[in-house]
């Protein structure tokens, strides 16, 4: 007898898990909480019934979304992670040295709890004593605050529901003050095949808030169509060399300082999808 | 009422697509052929129940496989195919106004006719003048030849049935012979995530017949993972960048001469499986 787990990513294309067990299952305050055992990619990770981390997989979406932008910023002492609940981003950021405080903003404690029951490998970030946990919004959270980060990560969920307002120009003007100057912002924005017009709309937001933005580019197994894409922003300088004066955290799976600098060279099908509005 | 074609990419891991209609299906003399219109990814070509093409996302795979050693290749005058029976590398290796004879050898006609009649973007390529197709066993074929092309593309199925012998270093050595000085061979080497296995074996089998190889990685969503491996070697020169002596074919959507030199730029956890047995 076969246990199946199958996500439909889009109405019209799923990926189906073959599973050991279900772990845990809850309704929360804001979503339907799903964790179960893998045989592919070991436990996972499901809200509303889409895949937000794999043991197996999570380091590509994990290494990209952090080591780009803290690796782009020459002095980043103060980090806050908007989402980011299972603790991963806060593991790859506490790997930084350089790092003095990690604040997270996440809407949801259930997520939070679940991953220090069942995604222990994930679940570590939260124990650095550099991090700061706060159940709060993460756009009003932004809100309130003025110069006083000096990258911001969003490790949202998709554009649905409680994350919508995450992907929007005001989000990101927000954002914008709430960096110090030469701060970074970014953002986990989606596939460039099945969303193109999610990260067409979180360019021009960012675009508007910020001048200009960078999107870089890598697998990203369990999330639809593999690849996924990460946008970032800066009011001071190009995120997309990594600084030379720092050592990289050791032990990295996927981002290396060359694959840094690749992740932003992009393929014309994207370019595309970039493309200003008005030219034809 | 929906009609769905699940592939089992591996006895765990399973891929969904919601499909318009069937369009084909027959036992050719060596497999399970099937032509599907899907939602997601537009017409699918499978055999024995794997995904072979899709009209969506067949330009990552197409674009990699040919123009990694076209672009790497001083002068590609000459180029063989083995396998490719779909049409695809016979189109993009003919955008290369160099090419002066492509021959391809596909063991089995019937694909080549499901093309013609279903996948008329792929199919094109068999029309081109230069083009010359045999139905013959290619390694078979390979080895009744000296010196006597610039590229070989082994564009194969996975490495069970009649494909398995396109997976040793004894076809890789055929293919030296068969190969003018200066010849670059290049194969599709499955997915380093599920496959690592293979990545392996061709790497050693390609370092045994060549003294060296060269893995590069690219996206391929319909493929198992969506992150797809090409192994190029060479007796002569490096292959990992393109040569600045030629224009790139107009409208290509995936590579570009910076994309050549990233792809050849590997993460961590690839470098370990391409790692000498010997160490720890």
């Amino acid at each position: 007898m076969e246990l199946w787990f199958s996500e439909h990513q889009t109405p019209d294309l799923s990926l189906g898990l073959r599973l050991r067990r279900t772990l845990h299952r809850e309704h929360t305050r804001f979503q339907e909480l799903l964790v179960v055992d893998s045989e592919a990619f070991g436990r996972v990770l499901c809200l509303d019934g889409t895949i937000q981390v794999t043991e197996r997989d999570e380091f590509f979406y994990h290494e990209m979304l952090v080591h780009l932008p803290l690796m782009a910023h020459p002095d980043p002492r103060r980090v806050l992670v908007i989402g980011g609940g299972d603790g991963g981003s806060l593991r790859e950021i506490c790997r930084h040295e350089v790092v003095e405080a990690a604040v997270q903003v996440e809407i949801d404690p259930a997520v939070m709890a679940a991953s220090r029951a069942y995604l222990p490998t994930l679940a570590v970030g939260f124990d650095d004593p550099r991090v700061d946990v706060r159940v709060a919004d993460g756009i009003a959270f932004v809100r309130e605050h003025r110069e006083a980060f000096d990258v911001i990560i969003c490790d949202s969920t998709d554009p649905v529901g409680p994350a919508q307002g995450l992907f929007e120009a005001d989000f990101y003007r927000s954002c914008r003050t709430a960096l110090r100057p030469g701060g970074i912002l970014a953002v986990q924005s989606e596939s460039p095949l099945v969303n193109a017009d999610v990260v067409r709309r979180v360019a021009l937001g960012m675009n508007a808030a910020f001048g200009q933005s960078h999107l870089a580019l890598g697998p990203m197994p369990t999330y639809p169509s593999g690849l996924w894409s990460y946008t970032l922003a800066t009011a001071a300088g190009d995120p997309r060399r990594p600084l030379p004066s720092r050592p990289l955290p050791e032990r990295l799976r996927y981002y290396t300082r060359d694959i840094h600098a690749a992740s932003f060279l992009l393929p014309p099908f994207v370019e595309e999808i970039l493309a200003p509005a008005t030219e034809p």
